[in-house]
């Protein structure tokens, strides 16, 4: 594209105009076209499919894996299940017009009320099931969605962006509140991340590289989503059953994701007992091990390296720490995790409250599996993503995640 | 300074640590510090004067201007008020451990607590009182405080920073709870609005050219305060007599501050009449006034310039626009208001709503002065700034906006 800077001005602008209609429209209009949303993806399934087998048949050639083709792809069954959580959405609560009010000794009243951020921009790779899930949460939310989705999912991208646009001119709407960026040069990209005063928040979604890309380069403001480096530690009140249950399924369940554990911390005084029980649950899962010496001193494991600690993994890999104290585990872990989600498994409330209080992360789990951290496990019905930072959102956030607060003040000739 | 990056991490990771003890302290425990403070500060302002003296001389000799001296100064007086402030923080409601929470269909129970941000830091210009009151509101809301004030006031903070430091160990807490940045390079103040990791908000408190400077090269997540660059709508169905006290008061009570209003906007049916009241009551003032065409034929002004319609003029400057309907005001305002606060004058609740609903800022008055954002007024008890920006806080925020929330989920086993 020859002017990507004034490209994406312009469309900013023509969604803040949009979006200003939108803002002041009723639930049962955002509702409305999320119905329509919703029939439109699955009426014009083979529109879209079709578009994203160009996709994938590229993806194939260029060599990509088959785990990243996997992502990439959409089938009759994967639109309706889109279709379904964009109803879903349909059904919760507004998030625009809470409001709280108060009046002053001087007979001002302040009234603080809940109204969209404007325009949400989201940097995404491959997956273009996001397309039709930011749009839908924005829409709801009362913003305009500029999407910049991976280039390998462009052409599937280009087939939902026009069947969304058709959907809102449909019930009235403009169609500009959804875009998808027509340029998908990493020129286009960085220049998203400065246009400050045309997007009201950024938020990646994706790898540690694209997010630390986004965090580094932007100056609009960022959400910074994803990066998981979970613990978890088995403490020497813990029953041992339930923590092998715990770190199994946190760690085996779905390794590619944010919120499957990467490491275990153990207590020294139950390292002997519970190393060899966990080395065999997870030798059963095709799962490496890695170690630190006290952990070699018990079961097969490769040596930790320094680079361990930091690291998420998304993989078959369990880095292992024996520690001598619940202090130590809880050093250990604010020092290395990304602040996504840790948990403890002990049967002493004390020991439970002392890791809850002094966790520095955005969950925090006693006795259960950190693979809950989810919009949808902690019953906010949707998700825009987990944030890992603390400002404005943080955990598993939503509607609410999009929303800002402004306030009406209504006088009668006041001054200072 | 030999190695600012490496001098920046270790106060940060001391702070931290301090940081660590105080999230866990009561708020019992943290007024305590609060009410050293304000002893300690007053006890010992002639330490604090006289370190001043020699900021002031300097600021003299190089031939700083009156006002700005101003600022700079602090007399028994100004110290005795900055103890005050600091004794009505104490008063406030503890912004921490506010929890709600919930069972899951599976058993979990999520609570949602209110905890602090962690490590805050300011960056500020030549107003030494900042650091008390930036200081006291961080303790008040568990937080560590890092704050890099302006080179003029460096030995004024030194002290200042020595009285904070001694009165915190006084009452059992770490020193390391309150840093001042003992660099004022360029170099120091970039290398902190890029320490990732060690710093969880950076709040810049200065006029455009700092606050634009931290926007643009910061990477650590910032809220981004102050440029008030405010309207004042005159609508046709106003009372005169009210518009005209509302308008005087908001521009010239306090000009240099960011809530006073830089530009009028009066409707076509009652420039005529309105605009020689308007032209009359300014004079008084020594207010220059700029106007359009439509307000030029009316009064004596000023054209205006392009470059008028973003100024803050933080002067006794006032722009005038007429419009012909209110939709050309709102249009107007959206497009070249900062976002900080705007008002509307009128006697219909009908274009009062339209004007609440539809203008895109942070405070929006109908017939009050826009001098009154600020956390005082608002009844907030405190003030660390005024967010422009719409992530996270947005208005005046204080105690509430250095804090964040973390989730804390308590299970017996469960797992995904």
């Amino acid at each position: 594209m020859e002017n990507i800077r004034e490209y994406l001005t312009e469309l900013c602008t023509k969604a803040r105009e949009a979006q200003s209609i939108l803002a002041l429209s009723s639930d049962t209009k955002r509702n409305g076209a999320l119905e329509a949303i919703a029939t439109a993806v699955t009426e014009r399934a083979d529109e879209i499919i079709s578009a994203n087998s160009l996709d994938i048949e590229a993806a194939q050639a260029s060599g990509m894996s088959a785990a990243m083709c996997d992502r990439l792809l959409l089938d009759k069954a994967r639109i309706e299940k889109l279709a379904a959580s964009v109803r879903k959405l349909k059904a919760l609560a507004d998030p625009l017009g809470k409001s709280e009010g108060w009046t002053r000794p001087n007979g001002l009243y302040i009234e603080r009320v809940s109204v969209p951020l404007g325009n949400v921009a989201v940097i995404y790779e491959a997956r273009p099931n996001v397309t039709v899930d930011v749009a839908a949460i924005c829409i709801k939310s009362g913003n305009a969605a500029i999407l910049r989705g991976g280039k390998e999912a462009y052409n599937t991208n280009l087939a939902i962006e026009k069947v969304l646009k058709d959907a809102l001119e449909g019930v009235g709407l403009p169609h500009e509140l959804v875009n998808l960026v027509h340029d998908v040069s990493r020129e286009g990209s960085s220049t998203l991340m400065r246009l400050n005063g045309y997007i009201d928040v950024l938020i990646p979604r994706g790898g540690k590289g694209l997010i630390s890309a986004v965090v580094e380069n932007a100056s609009v403001p960022v959400i910074e989503t994803g990066a998981g480096n979970c613990h978890v530690y088995v403490d020497e009140y813990a029953e041992l059953g339930k923590a092998l249950d715990i770190i199994v399924n946190a760690k085996v369940s779905r390794p590619s994701v944010c919120n499957a554990a990467e490491k275990l911390i153990v207590h020294e005084s139950i390292a002997e007992k519970f190393l060899p029980m966990v080395e065999k649950a997870m030798l059963e899962n095709n799962v490496e091990l890695r170690g630190d010496e006290r952990v070699r001193s018990c079961v097969k494991a490769v040596p930790v390296s320094e680079d361990d600690l930091t690291r998420e993994y998304n993989d078959y890999i369990l880095s292992i720490y024996v520690v001598s104290d619940i202090n130590a585990a809880i050093t250990h872990i604010n020092a290395y995790s990304t602040g996504h989600s840790e948990a403890i498994v002990t049967e002493s409330s004390e020991r439970a409250q002392e890791f809850l209080d002094r966790i520095n992360s955005a969950a925090v789990y006693h006795n259960a599996s950190t693979r809950f951290t989810d919009g949808e496990e902690f019953g906010f019905g949707a998700e825009i993503g987990i944030s890992t930072q603390k400002l404005h959102a943080r955990g598993p956030f939503a509607l609410e995640g999009l929303t800002t607060i402004k306030y009406r003040i209504r006088g009668n000739g006041q001054v200072r």
